[in-house]
């Protein structure tokens, strides 16, 4: 796949954020912070890393299925497939 | 859209089956059953409706988006962009 | 579990609505809706169920587990390790 | 909220492995491998930020939820209300 520099970038830029997230929150189970706090910064890292997915299932999209979309055949379908799976896997995490 | 028989058969049968455990859920809130076990029904429900979501969603990758992706250009780009917000719908409900 | 009237009202008219929704998403299945809006439907109605399912939940901490709790022993753990895995099935559907 | 040092230690653990998830996802991104292997591991590392969820949930339900329907009054009221907040917040996260 082809990705465009600046969605890569945004993508790394985000993960770099959620793996910051991620560490505040062991940082937060070290020191005992109250059980609720720490839920809500687990429920940002959650939603933090759906973005992440959301914007890699666009890009997936728009190259790779588009792409398969115009050599249709075997191709079309696999691809079709395999977009299908990682949606269904995405919706039910 | 044109949908195969089959499969718009099988939504609609799954929708009754749907429509079915609701009303089962609410006759058992009703009659007092046990929470918990309520609650197992409304997840079961859910992850049914769930199931018609990705249904629905195969469908439209497998026409509509890549009809859209052949003809390319400004319609490529709308069914691409309405496609993603359906998906970032299902993910976050 | 006793509930309050009122609430259980609630959970019945919200139920109804539910199933209201789901027999409405069956007729534009029926009707050849375009995808998206189907799809759109099925989002409204999974967050309806959702909402039945938080409902459920409250009622049966503020009720179930509070006695449990006031009870302690061996009811207390029982009655614990259901809640949390209903919040566990609830989570993942 | 007093927690068992090993139910602390499990959580810490569960995090330092998410984290490395997170950072693997980021090399992924970086070295463009293929969007669909990338989502499967974003998939995974969602359904373990889940189970760290899952596990504070249950400390939360176990220690200070107890302990305030034992005390009862506004107390027990203010913790049923924080609890179902964040189980709120987790299920449409």
């Amino acid at each position: 796949m082809t990705r465009h520099g600046t969605s890569k970038d945004q993508q790394l830029a985000r993960l770099r954020r959620v793996e910051g997230q991620v560490r505040g929150i062991a940082r937060m189970v070290e020191e005992d912070t109250y059980c609720i706090d720490v839920l809500t910064q687990v429920s940002a890292a959650s939603r933090a890393l759906q973005a992440v997915a959301l914007g890699l299932l666009d890009d997936h999209l728009a190259h790779c299925v588009v792409e398969a979309a115009r050599a249709g055949g075997p191709e079309q379908l696999a691809k079709l497939r395999e977009a299908n799976e990682a949606i269904a896997r995405l919706v039910r995490s």
